[in-house]
């Protein structure tokens, strides 16, 4: 049986979904505790990588089970009881034995949220980052414009990235505004490492009038960089994962 | 000189503003603060205690110091600088000798906040609680209005309190509903120990159709108490002292 999952975490406390030398992954611990459930040790393939400190609302993950003897829809409650409390499963469905969390990914939705005082607020700092500029927002949408569609995205990935290939399609960026908040959405077929946060920071960068249109169309074009800043992790969450 | 602080904190490591023979509070942090940063050990009165765990938005704070080589209005920046990374000073200024952050307040106002999901979420549940039953919120505003006035609120004291007398003014209930948040707004002349949680635990019961404004007159009446639930602490903010 093919299992489907629906996960929420708050990603402080790890190295990212995947587990690294220095430390745990989300995903090994929904490996852990869907073997003390089935005592079955499965492989849990995620819809692609949170870095770490990364959160996520929506995450998408499969594994196969042989043993069916827990219905698909009744895992979400049962793997809750041995998750720890920053790891959540929303929901468990089963699906066809093709479907994989990766492969089967169409579209995958980020968010990135600013929160803006002059003093750090404590009850914001978790899952947000402080914006004390004033920024020319109008600006940002024009910017943002530049990335929608099919382009290498070389510029806006980290060393250490794995991907074949840098070229990504942006579907839509989002700029929600207000007094208090700015959030920037970011829908796209898949993401490099890094690739959101260096985006966001890039944006921001444009909405200080640091750099414009000219030097994105650039970056995009001849992989030319332009002191891109990648925005601390803890502002971005994965929102949702559509198939 | 006498100096007003406005004090936000992420209150989940505290004992509450008040430090207790099991732990350390809010205050203490800020009068550590104020000697490292004078060399003038002080003490630091708060419009009033906020519990173990509960957070603060806007809690206020006073004290006086005699050297007056810093002008009030620098301390803010200089205390944040010092202080631990969940607790941060938004604004400092000078006041009247007089002015005494408990005796002056005259009004105070706390939000609590829950989210509406039959999972616990792990991205709501730092600052919320979690509501996962259908209430009916129109019986929760009907009996919210009965609290509104001068009432003795011994009912929903907790044992322990050190109040003088357990008469207290409401000045206004506000319920906010959407699909995803309830939030209970109430504003006073000032609450009794775990006061606004018995007070909101009640609300609930009242929404879930438990009991009722028959009930709620009697418990204010009579002091005769109607099996009342104290909310978690971590779902209470401490938002704004009027002087």
């Amino acid at each position: 049986m093919k299992v489907k999952l629906t996960i929420s975490y708050d990603g402080t406390n790890y190295c990212g979904w995947q587990s690294q030398p220095n430390g745990n992954g989300v995903q090994k611990e929904i490996e852990k505790a869907i073997e003390k459930l089935t005592g079955e040790k499965v492989a849990v393939t995620g819809s692609g990588r949170t870095d770490a400190g990364v959160h996520a609302q929506g995450q998408v993950a499969s594994f196969s089970i042989e043993k069916a003897t827990i219905p698909a829809e009744k895992y979400f409650k049962a793997l809750n009881t041995l998750l720890p409390e920053d790891i959540r499963v929303i929901k468990s469905q089963k699906v066809n034995e093709d479907f994989c969390a990766i492969k089967s990914a169409k579209q995958k939705t980020y968010e990135y949220t600013f929160y803006k005082s002059q003093v750090e607020l404590p009850l914001k700092e978790k899952y947000q980052t402080k914006l004390s500029e004033n920024l020319n927002v109008e600006r940002i949408k024009e910017c943002a414009k530049l990335f929608v569609g099919e382009h290498d995205f070389k510029c806006f990935c980290a060393s250490g990235s794995s991907a074949k290939t840098t070229v990504r399609t942006i579907y839509e960026i989002k700029i929600k505004n207000s007094k208090t908040q700015l959030k920037i959405l970011v829908s796209g077929n898949g993401f490099l490492y890094k690739m959101v946060r260096s985006l966001v920071g890039t944006l921001i960068a444009c909405g200080e009038e640091k750099i414009g249109e000219k030097e994105i169309a650039e970056m995009l074009k001849t992989g030319k960089k332009h002191g891109i800043r990648t925005m601390p992790a803890k502002g971005l969450c994965l929102i949702k994962v559509k198939y």
